[in-house]
């Protein structure tokens, strides 16, 4: 088995990524599958052309993207990824695309078919805050997401394909007031765990998960 | 012009709905349009059931849901509904679903086509703290929200439909720390501007309102 | 009885500050106390100078002074005031005083002499989200207070001596994410009761109000 | 040179208390001096009687308390502590004070004299989050950081005491929303890097520290 996880670089102004720092320190194999990583830039198209190339280099069974979502408090695995560009800061090439779609024949959204509750309970299993998210945003992320699951869609159903957000990095946060951050090694160890739990892809697993609104 | 505008019934333990108390009292009237207004039982599928029963009756040109997302700083109007029913606490009659879809035969999403950024801009501009939200969750507000589009999208794409999530009223957060609130006159002003625009239907307003991660 | 409120003018770049749009508000007289108020300057020193002034000019039975505490979500009342001056920012002359003590003579804390748990019951009991606060910082908030207990200390012993922050206004967190506000009508609402129950002075009202840490 | 570190045990229903974690991890020697630790009960009274007992028997320079503060996202330094008792909760053994002084015959506050400023700088440029703290609360952790500096100003000038407040452990939050944390090796090597600067002891450093309101 072999499964791409892509890590996004640096935007925003920021100097590093901690989903690029994270693919750096994953074991080369989990629960016996082999484990891909590339860079992502952090660019509307761009990231999509990067990411299918590699997909058709590795012909993945699996493809996991990590992105940073800064202001989270914990590791999480996104449920959905919807069909819309909208972004309120330039990526890292200077486009800032307002809602527009990601792929004019694509569907209004595409569900993850990792087993996301699975993954989310193995990471607090294994003592790292983890949940589920229902919104991957409008910016690249989100964007990389629907592109990997519309390419599933259309080309290669049996590839699985998910996505995980992080939060800033602990040294991120020095001098930031009031925002929580997660060291690299807990992210390091909540990854590796969550990809062996989609590996593993418990299908049954039906908990409570949603949100309350 | 007539518009719909529905209101949940308390759930959760709770005594008060915002959402049921911002409904009456809105004016009658808004913009020429006459506002209808119904409380809506925060229940899977009958909450349904008394919304498609209320369209058939009223035939409305607009459906604007009205839900109390505990938590949230300012008033949020919704981007998207998801084809998922997900839990975490029990509705009013003690169902709880879990990652079931709400139509089988439903697409994965449906976008509000309301003005959503018009929405918004209206409210801020009448000094009203609102953004865009890209989640309604996935208990009965995002069930609902879906409903009205669906049922839209199948038999009436003329009607247009929407959501909006208001905070908790000041009073329900006496004693609990660190939670923020609004003021009911402020809450019932801002979707009286928000329906307001909505009825203007400023298509063209493009502006940067996205999520970043 | 009379009762000197005062209220400091905007800072930090912000155009209005809540606590001088409260005290505009603020009826004339209170559970048969008249009501004295006065905008108080933003400046080390000067605002000490400015409420000395006031206090030997209105000679009043109690001092309430009144402050923005912007990123809270309730109106505190302070419990006390420590001998130092640390500014983080500017004030309104530039001044930028760090680690100094207020008064080379003073104790190194005063409490306030106010009821302060039975004014936040009070509020509570109005429906006005309020609590103790254990800092008021080490700005100029903290330095009038301070001052209006050090001199009461020293020269006036039956001056009672308050302080109450309230949160931003909505109109100043309409485009801030996540930042907790509260109505003006709210506040001065709330310090109306607050005030009233600092009148009647109940001592006896001992509750649990302490903070856990 | 001779450190007393002291950590609380586990309140407030909980099976951990990071204080606890975090002393266990210390090195023995930090920059020369030797540091001695010892858990204090959560108990009113009874942990001053602890602490002054290890301090006659060890006859430390320098005595640094360190506890929990949940809900915060860095760890604090503390500035000063408040003559007051006012527990919302009950300590370990029951014990319920309510608005009473720690020390009749004590001053209203005291500063810690350790080089505060100094420590959360070192914090920092080790990239561990951190910051200054005006309040230790008024439950235990103030009670005893109040009663060490006490115990200095009337038995011990020379002795220098300081209070450091530590977020939550990560796996303190799993399955808790939206609560910040930090990894118990990121503590211990903060600690381990205040302590040292609180030996070198730079009482020069004068820099912006304080809070804003």
């Amino acid at each position: 088995m072999k499964i791409l996880v892509t890590g996004f670089d640096p935007f925003g102004g920021a100097h590093i990524n901690p989903a690029t720092e994270a693919i750096k320190l994953l074991p080369q194999q989990i629960n016996g599958a082999e484990i891909i990583t590339i860079q992502i830039p952090t660019v509307f198209r761009k990231s999509i052309d990067v990411l299918f190339r590699a997909i058709k280099k590795e012909s993945p069974d699996m493809v996991i993207c990590i992105g940073q979502a800064g202001g989270r408090y914990d590791i999480t695995v996104e449920r959905v990824a919807i069909n819309v560009d909208d972004a309120r800061i330039e990526d890292n090439e200077g486009n800032l695309p307002i809602d527009s779609p990601i792929f004019e024949d694509g569907a209004p959204a595409y569900f993850s078919d990792l087993p996301i509750k699975a993954m989310v309970q193995a990471m607090q299993a294994a003592n790292i805050p983890a949940s589920i998210s229902n919104t991957a945003g409008t910016f690249v992320c989100n964007h990389l997401m629907y592109a990997a699951l519309h390419y599933a869609s259309q080309y290669q159903p049996d590839m699985k394909v998910g996505f995980i957000h992080i939060p800033y990095l602990v040294e991120q946060v020095v001098g930031k007031a009031n925002t929580p951050s997660m060291n690299i090694q807990d992210i390091v160890r909540g990854l590796t765990v969550a990809i062996h739990a989609a590996i593993e892809n418990k299908r049954d697993i039906k908990v409570q998960g949603g949100a309350i609104c």
